[in-house]
């Protein structure tokens, strides 16, 4: 194997594409060649400064494992399950994935995402997913079943991420929900409600986008561009929101959108402060949630029962040396997921 | 009775003290004479232009039943039951109390507080108390037992506004709980928090207001004045923080002393936006719930088994027409609860 891989790593908010060392893998860790990687929006927001990181970005993959690093004959049997295998990979490194021996307070409590000392794939002290290769602890890899191929495998982590609502928040089927933002994360994010019986609302600003997701227990309403949702008449609310619109407005509206004791579940991450009036929800005693990664096996469960069907959000595929003409297309207006193939 | 009384009303956020008509009672509901009313953050607002409100300002009272509205046999063996007796109100005037046959969803699913209809003493739709007269709907009294003086009483309203912190929330006992904000609300927050079995520690600005809530089972930080807190280190979090500042900058402080998937509890309410980075909800998976009023109940029989003990946080009492005065003196710093006494 060369000792050279090509990446895409940020650097005062800028992507660079450069040849950097393949990563070294210590003893409990896979060398991951990456097949597929998608661009988030929090990688769009890591270039706008979120979380100061430099590196390697991206965090959503699959993989092969090419090499496991370790000695012991324990270790050996566990390689030989790994090596080989098409992988997708959990992107906090935790405690136990850093072959630490005692567990900082979040690991003992079993919310490794949590780890006071986590490092975070593409996002913190971690490189990411935009290169030929990547390391990660074994215990952060999950086996891709052979009949889900790569172009849907990739859309794991985010379709995780949005199984994370339904594993911090009862939402009883039939129940309604409106979720804003009909963008990537907001798609999967309608898709898995739907699986699960919600009575889904999205609201979005792009008719095509919209239109993606409609059907199946899923109804739209768009959003005019400049009214910031004031349109939204205060009749219309729901029991359960969710914002995932990734944007500083999200959050005015998703709060109006909810009613007294409802639940507002906040997906957005995104650089910088959001101006809200926090009164309404005092006054209505709402409950607002936040949530971000989520589990890993539920996501592949229904990719493979194909309950869930991420192909018509690919825009467009672009190899790894043109990362970023790939970040500028995952920018535009009308764009869902723009993946990488190295 | 007289048919005029004195009133201190709101209009174009100011304080005007004038002769009113006695409200009229209709059936079902009672006249009450004030006996003491409490001035709350909420009404320093309301004359900053909270809720636009235009009417008699006040929600806090104890009073003495002096008039019941209604004819029928039932309703006069009701009215038996109130007059002349010493009572306090719940302030949310919902479906039943406005004798409306047909009940909104909020009030079908028990949640009066929440009534889509509701007019609020001295908030919303409804003269309030700072007057030597208010009417309310007899299921809005609660008795007032005979060991529980005035001076108690009074505080009924804001202190079942904190008890509904636990009606909401299950701190187990010994949970270590933050409360920011040492004012009149903070105050009667670490008493239930405290009598209720929490560690509770309490942040705020002034020496002296601290000192009054020191001991039992209350530590205490000062928080430097110009700081915002900034000095809080993020090493000291919370499972469990309640934001009752008051203030715009009381949130951000909040979400930094949360600990990850910890519990967020917002109990300010005050006139305009906040800045808030958001984010940091997202990632470390909070939990934020608005929280407004409470359990009357429970509030009485803290006041009655002495496990709070309001009197130290009264600042002064001002006869009702010096309410201006008690207004500028309830602004103040270092000043805690103003009572007026029609």
């Amino acid at each position: 194997m060369a000792a050279a891989m090509l990446a895409a790593r940020v650097r005062d908010r800028r992507l660079l594409l450069s040849h950097r060392p393949v990563p070294k893998v210590p003893p409990g860790w896979a060398l991951v060649r990456v097949r597929l990687a998608g661009i988030c929006n929090t990688d769009l927001e890591i270039l706008r400064g979120y979380h100061g990181f430099r590196g390697i970005l991206g965090h959503e993959f699959v993989g092969e494992v090419v090499r496991c690093g370790g000695a012991s004959a324990a270790r050996r049997r566990d390689e030989a399950q790994w090596l080989g295998r098409r992988v997708v990979g959990e992107i906090n490194i935790a405690c136990r994935g850093l072959g630490l021996r005692s567990l900082c307070e979040f690991c003992r409590r079993d919310t490794p995402t949590h780890c006071a000392r986590r490092r975070v794939l593409g996002i913190v002290n971690h490189d990411g997913a935009f290169a030929e290769f990547l390391a990660l602890p074994l215990v952060n890899l999950h086996g891709v079943p052979h009949d889900v191929p790569d172009e849907c495998a990739v859309f794991t982590e985010p379709l995780a991420a949005a199984c994370q609502i339904l594993a911090q928040v009862r939402i009883e089927r039939g129940a309604h929900v409106a979720v804003l933002g009909d963008g990537k994360l907001g798609q999967l994010i309608v898709r898995v409600l739907a699986a699960a019986g919600a009575a889904v609302t999205l609201f979005g600003r792009h008719r095509e986008k919209l239109a993606l997701a409609a059907g199946r227990g899923v109804s739209t309403i768009v959003l005019a561009q400049r009214a910031g949702g004031r349109r939204v008449k205060a009749a219309c609310r729901f029991p359960y929101v969710v914002d995932a619109t990734g944007a500083a407005d999200g959050l005015a509206l998703a709060i109006k959108l909810t009613e007294p004791r409802g639940t507002l579940v906040l997906k957005s991450t995104f650089h910088g402060a959001a101006r809200v009036e926090t009164w309404p929800m005092v006054v209505n005693e709402m409950t607002v949630v936040g949530s971000r990664c989520g589990p890993f096996e539920r996501a592949l469960a229904l990719l493979r029962a194909g309950q869930v069907d991420p192909l018509p959000l690919i825009s467009r595929v672009f190899p790894l040396d043109e990362a970023a003409d790939a970040i500028r297309e995952a920018r535009a207006s009308g764009v869902l997921k723009v993946l990488l193939k190295p």
